[in-house]
């Protein structure tokens, strides 16, 4: 065994998604009809217009230094460009020095984990959650606290304040919700906000919110998504631009550093550190450049929504119960008969893929991801009415 | 303080690198002319035409799909491209799952640690170091053992032999080497061969050899570096295209396990999961596609060469004396009075920027960055001169 007794380990487990996306890839290859794949959340929409005209132009541009080092946050002209932005979705003034450009999403909250962590440190996730917390904390020696949701899979203050302890340094959160699809009403973060200053008080280091939101643009009943900065202070934002642009592959995101956070310079130093020593260096150069122009520009939001409303209407018809899914591009039933492992099997069986919810640390459901066209919805609707009559 | 009480202790003593960067913008910020900064290894130079010109064809491909996830390995296409250069340049068989693309050679660093190490295990490196290996190290719960090297700044296997221990897992060395410029003869890296392969025998994991190569295609005197892949079986090369292609920003890089490693599969298979798990999640899909076209282009060697040539000599003529510099962009001069960071301010006070040796971990040399303009070398030459003369 040549490699790290941990990370052989960690092989022997492998996650379900990984398993189910190269079974996806086994079934594909034999042949035998179309293989009904949601198990992966991987956009099928190409990015908006204006990303690829602004992308041929700065290819094309012969300026010189286009694809140089850069400090290690990032460019100003970039940063500038989020912190406007931030300001206006969220009502707070951000400035460029309280952003930094991340390699996507993962890079941003391993950046985040590893600027506030010490060895042996607590982060609380509520459960469901996205498989690669686990994984991300443990990374910097933190330890995962998981604590449940409500019954609506609306986030509970009350249960995460019964997992705090002396050792506990962040709520981690992920709005909108990667299994379920649910956005957090303001009330609820309003509540976790007063729960989180009134025991972070006499601490000498307040306990810390990070918001994972790479879905944050992706909500199909309210105008904006719910926010974290109006209801906590010492908030991060974790996000990248995979979902709203659709460039997963490209691995461009940022962290935002809340105004209000007592201290946030030396946050927004910490975090250029870790971006830096983690080995990210910086986030990519050429998309940097794109993105600072396509701050207020986002997908076609009405691909999702059509898809959403199609799927919860029909599954709903068929008698399948999920929390409403106001955004992301997930849904989450309950799986009839209450075994999520055996009701996977059944739909591959019937050559549809879904994500079991044990792969999210929450039995009894499973995970339909529905960024692909239409003819795959409408192709599994069959399978799924009949995985559930019989 | 708000943040990891780890990060703060490092955060007070941040890197020469660093400190002289922003003493150099400082200084540009407050006028009072040119200055003269041999810092930082960002190269002016721009990359190759045809990196542009792929560039701006594949920016404009209006295919579809540019922008998804892949496979965390990346595309087969590039993986396939890198596998056959490797095969040109070393003499070995690669194939595309030996090659796994990464954010950068820092990604690629850090992935493969984490993938070997498990946590107290120790990584053997050599004096002077890449200050980043500390951190490196250090964020998989590593332990780094220096060793030292021959007075002529070569290899000592000798040296690194002395520092094995049962704990120890990697030896990882940079080749050509950050910061002398040294190019490790062949017949060193055969000898550092062969005494990993005696120590290992009986062990149940091998030693790893792990050669950090950002420069391996910038050497001046021979065709091409020399091959650790040819020296020892159980060899990783992590390395990117931010020297060889001028594309530092962009963050692409790659992993490639020798096919005469025993269990590479094995290996291959862990760094997918690194790769993945550590939040890099991938190397940037565009500039993988951009680089599967470039495998066997290089930018202006000539460019490089002509300031090697120029500083090498006239520094020896002012009396300087340095280890001979085959490769890279850096020259390491012994300080005249032994004092590095005392030389570091004198040269400073006359606005010329270098870093002393003490920030690589060895104390009475200076690291001095070519990579810029012919003007900026040749405008420092005086004081060099006067710095060595009183």
């Amino acid at each position: 065994m040549p490699i790290s007794r941990k990370i052989d380990g960690y092989l022997a487990n492998a996650s379900w998604i990984r398993k189910l996306f190269e079974e996806g890839n086994r079934m594909r290859a034999e042949g035998g009809g179309p293989v009904y794949d949601f198990s992966i959340g991987n956009p099928e929409l190409e990015p908006p217009a204006l990303f690829k005209e602004t992308l041929t132009r700065l290819a094309a541009d012969a300026s010189g230094g286009m694809h140089r080092y850069m400090s290690n946050v990032g460019y100003d002209e970039t940063r500038a460009a989020v912190a406007g932005s931030l300001s206006s979705d969220y009502g707070l003034p951000f400035v460029a020095d309280q952003v930094i450009m991340t390699v996507g999403a993962g890079g941003a909250i391993n950046t985040a984990l590893k600027a506030l962590l010490d060895p042996g440190e607590e982060v609380v996730v509520s459960v469901p959650y996205f498989v690669e917390y686990r994984f991300y904390i443990d990374n910097h020696q933190g330890v995962m606290v998981a604590a449940p949701m409500r019954r609506s899979f609306d986030l509970d203050p009350d249960a995460i304040e019964a997992k705090i302890t002396e050792l506990t340094r962040i709520v981690l959160i992920n709005n909108p919700h990667n299994p379920t699809g649910v956005v957090y009403p303001q009330e609820t973060l309003d509540r976790l906000g007063e729960m989180l200053r009134r025991v972070s008080a006499g601490r000498d280091r307040p306990i810390f919110l990070i918001d994972d939101a790479p879905y944050r643009k992706l909500v199909y009943d309210i105008p904006r998504c719910t926010n974290p900065f109006s209801a906590y202070e010492h908030t991060l934002m974790a996000t990248s631009h995979s979902k709203d642009l659709g460039l997963p592959g490209e691995r461009i995101g940022f962290l935002a550093v809340s105004p209000r956070c007592m201290g946030w310079q030396r946050v927004a130093g910490a975090l250029a550190f870790t971006n830096r020593t983690l080995g990210y260096v910086n986030a990519p150069a050429l998309m940097q450049r794109v993105v600072a122009h396509l701050q207020d520009v986002t997908i076609d939001l009405g691909w999702y929504r059509r898809k959403r409303d199609l799927l919860y209407k029909e599954l709903t018809r068929m008698g399948y119960r999920m929390p409403y899914p106001g955004g992301a591009f997930y849904i989450f039933p309950e799986a009839p008969g209450g075994d999520d492992i055996a009701f996977m099997q059944k739909l591959k069986d019937m050559r549809v893929l879904v994500v079991p919810g044990t792969g999210f640390g929450m039995r009894g459901h499973f995970r339909v991801s529905y960024c692909m066209r239409d003819e795959v919805i409408e192709g599994a609707l069959p399978a799924f009415e009949q995985a559930i009559r019989g």
